[in-house]
């Protein structure tokens, strides 16, 4: 067996780390990146360079003027990701799709495109959608709630990957001397009748290859962990501490175990934000100087969005948390839950949680190359992840790590030194799932099939 | 007022014209060319070479064991269209979405995604879908009947333009100096409520190169017809005859106008099948020799199609055509209905019609690179078209276009030198409409924004 290695995951223009609020003003960062193809085309090549598995697309499709700068205008995520596969050879193309608003036969197809013209380098980050807004922009009085937003994940993830089995290797021989094109016979409806969807198939592209795209996931809810548990390969998640990070990553294998897979085919992957300089002393003192920029106003606002985009700045900052879980049933409910159960815990006023959230942003992964390298190698060898998604989009800062803690890892032995792979599927190691339909051709004729 | 000018498409992989049944046979077509990015890039880079506007990507959603070959395994058009797109910098860049099976939130956002990535190069051919059995991977029991097919793709085209009106230019000022990303009054939210759909908005990507992607269309049924005559740009057609050709164009052009359109804004776009040899005598043969290797068996089989994949192979081939219309009331009823007539007409049986069909799938465009240019050119100025879209697809034929029929007219000033403009709006010659907001505060303040 191989030795386990860390993946690495490059988020471009994710928000969620400290400083990322104004990612925009960054002096490196052309203010309008978000809309700019060449500006991530140029980031994945510089990601790929480092060796890096995957680019990660993050997306939404309801925004109010508080949503963070640059949701409001962003490129799509699979248009964008097919203009980088076409100038990039290696690296992982993770796309957020989201199941609330999308069909399995367009999500199927359009995912497979991308793992055609990558040549097997999609990944699909399965999504329901967050904001209860979204229901607005797709002719629903409102949102699914919680049971209905995942039970419609579950199915949809299950059709898509049913409609990727469509075609089993050797569907089209497009043999130019006899005539023969297609082979009927390895292609198979799905024929699926579900709760929430009914879905023919067959769908109309071949095997591709990586065969299944990877199935990618982060809900955090009791519903988000079991869907990850259920079908996700990869988890992406958030690492406030070495203790949380673990207790995450076992729950989630536990889960999957539960559910009779192997747990070494769900990968970990939280985001974080690296703050490198050259002694650790100065790192930190980068990281404050970073902090302070956020306008307590700004996080006000922006504190609504889990709670569904409540209006916060309506209360008195200096009386008790206000109990605005309801709000949030159909919006980000675990995160709400959380800051509400926060503010309970400590007694803590509006202005107390504001406070607490902008200084709880520090990031664990602060100090030195050596300290950053060592606390990564730490986290790893503990089973606190599997790899980490970096979310820092400063060229400059991301050559710090790419040029000053990857070395080390490396030297280490903690990241493998190339690709090892041509496909994602691959280079993050999981295992390659076989057609369902060759699979029981091959129960019923083992003979025939051997290798 | 500038001369009119030639307009020129290139049609990649569509199926359609004599001998394009099996242009998978063709030996400069590699087998699986419909899913290989490089192939389709090539393809582009060569109409961009000799000055074409517009590659066009046909599409479908469900396919039967008889579908012309390369519809049953192709790569998805917007996917594929982004990464042509970056390996391209002037051609426009034409993508078939259905309204029938997408969200118009979801169309806007693609395609004006693609604009941006392209620099304003996006087209939307806006199809309904013809095929009775996609409902089936759609989860419905059957497809729309024709008036709502119809009058959802009017309110979806309406909803997807209000869409991409929803910033006016300088929404975005994202001065690093003043910390000013976001102008809220220049972003406008749809606030759409109709018959078919319900969009709030606003979308989240701001006004892109050409504020509008040009909308191209092509059904031929009365709905189709009036779809295109209120929205559509750019229609695309067959050519039978110069005197059809024109009879059309006359017909469109005038219920635009009835609609209060200027007809200058609707061009009408045949797909042709140029066979060219040096001679016409040579390019006749070519012609025959392509007719000629079309088997009967699959022309009966294809003929099913409009009439939603009826099976045709069970009549008499030699007694009457059947009357098999209603299998065709939520398919290509229009088609099926001409195929009927021409029957009954003719007194014609099944076999007759399969014969007939092929036979009249003869191209009027066949010559002499003389020839060829001097019907294109007579067609033009007959006002039979308003430009051609190419529907060849082996190298060395269009190659037989590009450097012997392109230097006749271009000789004649039929067609354009240069790209005169970087979007395909403006290499169209189409007008910019405005955005519907800032016209608005135009007409409210007249000297403030007096140009």
């Amino acid at each position: 067996m191989p030795r386990r290695t860390l993946k690495l995951g490059a988020v471009l223009l994710g928000v969620g780390g400290p400083g990322q609020h104004n990612t925009w003003l960054h002096p490196e960062i052309p203010g309008d990146a978000s809309v700019d193809v060449h500006w991530y085309i140029a980031r994945a090549r510089a990601a790929e360079a480092a060796g890096f598995d995957l680019v990660f697309i993050v997306d939404s499709q309801f925004i109010t003027e508080n949503s963070p700068h640059h949701y409001l205008s962003r490129l799509e995520p699979l248009t964008l990701l097919s203009a980088i596969a076409v100038h990039t050879s290696r690296i992982g193309l993770v796309g957020t799709l989201t199941t609330s608003y999308n069909e399995p036969f367009n999500v199927a197809r359009r995912l497979y495109s991308l793992d055609h013209i990558s040549g097997g380098r999609a990944g699909w980050n399965v999504v329901t959608s967050g904001d209860a807004g979204t229901a607005g922009n797709y002719s629903r009085d409102e949102h699914y709630d919680y049971p209905t937003r995942y039970g419609r994940a579950l199915e949809h993830v299950q059709v898509v990957r049913g409609l990727w089995d469509s075609y089993e290797d050797g569907a089209f021989p497009r043999d130019k001397e006899t005539g023969v094109f297609f082979d009927p016979d390895r292609q198979h409806a799905l024929n699926h009748k579900g709760e929430y969807f009914s879905v023919a198939g067959p769908l109309n592209l071949e095997r591709s290859p990586q065969g299944q795209p990877v199935i990618f996931q982060a809900g955090d809810s009791e519903e988000g962990r079991d869907l990850g548990a259920a079908v996700g390969e990869v988890i992406f998640t958030h690492a406030a501490s070495l203790e949380q990070a673990k207790a995450f990553r076992t729950e989630l294998r536990e889960r999957a175990a539960a559910k009779g897979r192997d747990p070494e085919g769900l990968l970990t992957l939280p985001g974080i934000q690296v703050v490198i300089a050259d002694t650790d002393e100065e790192a930190r003192a980068k990281e404050d100087a970073r902090l302070g920029t956020k306008s307590f106003d700004r996080a006000l606002r922006e504190l609504g969005r889990p709670f569904g985009w409540h209006d916060f700045t309506r209360y008195d900052l200096d009386a008790p948390f206000p109990d605005v879980r309801a709000d949030a049933q159909r919006s980000f409910r675990t995160q709400a839950e959380a800051i509400t159960k926060l503010a309970r815990d400590n007694g803590f006023t509006l202005r107390q949680v504001v406070e607490h959230l902008n200084a709880s942003a520090r990031s664990p992964f602060v100090g030195s190359p050596e300290t950053v390298a060592g606390t990564i190698e730490h986290w790893f060898e503990e089973g606190a992840l599997d790899g980490v998604n970096i979310t820092v989009n400063a060229p400059s800062e991301f050559a710090l790590f790419t040029d000053r803690v990857l070395p080390i890892l490396r030297e280490r032995g903690v990241v493998r030194r190339e690709y090892e792979s041509t496909t994602l599927r691959g280079n993050l190691g999981l295992p390659v799932p076989e057609n369902r339909y060759t699979a029981a051709r091959r129960a019923a004729e083992p003979a025939a099939l051997a290798p």
